[in-house]
């Protein structure tokens, strides 16, 4: 059986080192070449010692000739590096997941006021499907380019996503408290991110407005059918991996039972797991895992609905989740290479 | 010039630890005696390292006769303990701050309920005086026995009270999220405290009531003047100290300088800190320190309010507080005793 | 192809948890029973949220006869349980890896003395084969009954193993400096190794003798061919999973390559990676994974040899290797289920 | 009473900072200017949150005339900073610790050799004063330059030097393995301090040669009297403060009472605790605290003593110790400031 063969563009980062991790024990794609600038030359091994014996590869720099004999190639770049290699890649007839925000948000207008640059090839933005399996995997199956949700992204719209379609909840009023590891920041020498400074500590960051807000109000009002009022607060928590989202709406309708809503909107997916009523998942039961696991409360039987959800920042809210919409798009088991079970303690 | 005479009741937890840190450096109060059932007879020192050179008491069975020779009495014991041996003590003319719940609640019946168990002597209920000093400095001066707050209590209502007090905010939908470090779990032997178990983790945990819920509430009607609707999650994040509570909430009047309103209500005030304008404080900026800081954000320039509020729970969330009410009963600088600088990194 | 029956004994503890997490990928095992007397009739899963979707078993009370019917039965019970069960499940054919260190000692009075009991089986402990794979694989596979190694004896005898075979160092002066991960002191509720008493701290215990003492100098006599002399620190550290051992020995031939004598030693091992001279190892590159990585210092080019070693304490200290075991035993692909890469970060 | 005029450079490291929040509590030494190059015309307190109410100051760029007015200057620079601005201060009559190595060796060869560059005031060399109160006291009171000892070098020192000031050890064949938190690589952007590398991690580095190594043993030549032949191995430890040192030696004396030994020696030290017999200190009994807490095994009754040693790096490894030789250079209290408890949990 031949294997299908992908690429990786940015190899160095958190998202790069866990595509190939998680590759590596993928039966049927492997990784045929990953790049690095500043780095070729260099065995992956050797930048990350836990791939010893699972990864043989060097890194290269980025070449569009070999990047275009991959039949899938994933972009872990930095924001803005994507959108300037990707058209290429297209019309070489390689199919694309951008792990980056490049070819998230339809607007791209809205793309450069909160990104700070021109968007390079604004045409492809609408031509991107937005890769949340959940929502969108028919057009993802047929899609040449997909935009793989941020980590934020995954876990507030997958937990708000029931409550919205079925119209349950005053979407005027959304508020989304979030908690992410360190990891989220990425793998590059920083001061706010050092064991010393994350560590034992905890703080809000970007309250006044963070890049991940017209991410999820763009998927959100998509949902809703009309604009949405979202508050997002994200938090930094001195844990490596893990995002946990506590979100709060206002019930509109009061005779509902929202296990069932739940358990009806994500019964057959492979990587939403609807928790038992009262349950408070933690982030170490999706640790290394994909799974995206959800509880519902509604405190005091009151008019407010509080939804747990955790994921793996680094699987779920990226990697993972990109293999997951590759297995989706080569029409591949949707779980293949992402079925071990979470790494708990 | 003599010292005031304190005591202990309950030596081995991390609050009993830490009034016995801060005192050790308090130059108007010393610690007489420290009692302890399970571990009478054995040094301080020996249970707390960290104190050698610091305390030399040796633990003593509780004793009601040695126990009323002290000005003051604090009790650092499980809920339930303080309500069955305050009344003798207060009747000897022993003062009494009770760092548990047991004096928190107005309402005996709302106490049973929420403790699970009948409150021993309701009659002090009315009687105790609520030591938040930002609120009840002048009772708090002249009180015999006085509640110390709980920690998320402290946190959450002094967020919340320059809002409610000038009726800024629809008081019917405030949201309290709040994240604690792990030693608000107490010292005891626990799986789900274990290292392995908390460490790396990150969950919410009784979101369908907590008990510091009606503590909340209460306070909050009174500034508010009114019922309020709250919804309070606590969460569990893995560090040692530190609270983080994210407040929502929605304003009623638009046309106000929340910056302004915050600093006004807590200007005289030495242990709250009002952050300049977009500031986003994190709990090591008061590790072991007695100082609540505190940052006000309106997102977008939207009717949200975020307050973010971040306090050492064992400091100004406990035994630093406790301290703090006893300096203003016994007349001395409100701050005496606790003004070392945070400890960061 | 039916797939060979396992059972646990003991699946609540963090050894049998990390069995249950592996074999659940484990292509030719499959667990049949997991016991447990004070969870029986709770769903493993409910315990162990990590293992949602991947472990469908219910704990049932250890019975002898449900447990004869599997193939070969795992425990990962407190010292002195397995040995009074082994004996019927042997009677019964079955075949039993024990991870705890009832069958580790050869010498019963020994073993009485460093776990203050009496052996209730010593005629068993001639016959159990200590389950090192890397010294002993040829009499694992036709063992009825594996000792599987201790945490830090596995750390520290892959270490020391090729220089004491080797008669390359003084074996009277051998100095083992272990780290451990707080997962090693196992799931139970105790006050040392809560988060906020084991983070954020470092500490040696132990010192005075540690269980693994003697069987650490069992085996390395065996090694050497005579009495060994050796220093054990064990220290706490941390972090939750991962041993590093920093082994010292005095070089009594100097004209050797040492690099050359490790590489040569370990150079068919699958678990075990000789890496680049030079090389510091850590912890990161093996959580989760059964692999032992070691490095070799000469510093100076003096006559001290100083040996990094890192494993995970639950995987190739624990529940991994009792995997190897059970795959050399019934003739499967030692790394059978062994294979997915270390999660890092 | 006027307050002695204390000057610091390089004020936004972490020992700068540390200086920072021991000279707040100061009685009778006030931090008059903090420089720094990067940072000139910021508020000090807003670059460390945990100093705002404590500190006042604004960074200033380095300037030899107003350094000049000080009484005393401190050095927490880079290491070669010092040694190009301590000549002028020296002749402007102001006294100089110096927290980085520029002044720790005595051999400008070796120095040049280890911190790659030539010494540019190698006369100074033999002028400086080593640091280290347990032993140079006096020469400390009259110094007018102080090198202030390196983290490892004073845990390391203190553990080996009662044992070979007594001559009771083989001095040729000393083991320190020292295990230090994360703060000792100082506040910069790196990436092998990231939370997420270091975190939940371990690992030894700078085996083959660490520019400690040196100077601890310069310092215990001159205790033994003769050379001697150390192996020092540092590791990194995922905690933010803490040295824990494990120091091993061979006797050559064996009828000696090691716990007498020590504490005969450091009896009168206020900042050296010798722990009772069969003790294991952690790091967090000395977190933010100037002591430093020993405790001496022997175990199995043999011939090796091991040795345990904790302080925290940031206080009595650096800037706790500096203001105790301040202390002592101006004849004050030596534990002035440096006397609240450590902070545990």
């Amino acid at each position: 059986m031949t294997k299908i063969r992908v690429g990786i563009v940015g190899g160095t980062g958190y998202t790069g080192a866990e595509l190939l991790r998680l590759l590596a024990g993928h039966r049927r794609a492997s990784v045929s070449t990953v790049t690095s600038r500043g780095e070729a030359g260099r065995p992956v091994a050797e930048m990350f010692p836990s791939l010893r014996g699972s990864i043989d590869l060097i890194y290269t720099a980025p070449d569009t000739k070999t990047l275009a004999e991959c039949d899938l190639v994933f972009f872990a770049t930095p924001n803005g590096t994507a959108m300037e290699q990707v058209p290429q890649l297209l019309d070489a007839g390689v199919r694309v997941i951008d792990l980056s925000a490049d070819f998230r948000l339809r607007d791209a207008k809205t793309w450069a006021q909160w990104y700070g640059m021109e968007h390079s090839c604004p045409g492809l933005l609408e031509q991107a499907v937005y890769g949340l399996p959940e929502v969108n995997r028919d057009r993802i199956r047929s899609a040449r380019l997909v935009a793989n949700p941020g980590c934020y992204p995954t876990a507030v719209q997958l937990g708000f996503l029931p409550l919205l379609e079925a119209g349950l909840v005053d979407s005027d009023r959304l508020i989304a408290d979030a908690k992410s590891g360190v990891s989220g920041a990425g793998r590059k020498a920083a001061l706010n991110t050092l064991f010393c400074e994350a560590g034992d500590n905890f703080k809000a960051y970007g309250v006044p407005g963070h890049r991940h807000l017209p991410e999820i109000a763009q998927e959100l009002e998509a949902a809703a059918g009309k604009p949405v009022g979202l508050t997002f607060v994200p938090h930094l928590t001195p844990m490596i991996r893990g995002i946990h989202a506590t979100l709060y709406a206002e019930l509109v309708v009061s005779d509902v039972d929202l296990q069932d809503v739940f358990e009806k909107r994500f019964g057959h997916e492979c990587f939403v797991d609807v928790m038992p009523p009262g349950s408070h998942p933690d982030t170490a039961s999706v640790r290394g895992n994909n799974m995206l696991r959800i509880a519902c409360h509604r405190p005091a039987g009151g008019n407010t609905v509080v939804v747990l959800v955790v994921e793996d920042n680094l699987v779920k809210g990226a990697s993972g989740q990109a293999i997951q919409n590759m297995n989706i798009m080569l029409g591949l088991d949707e779980d293949e290479g992402l079925g071990a079970a979470a790494l708990s303690p």
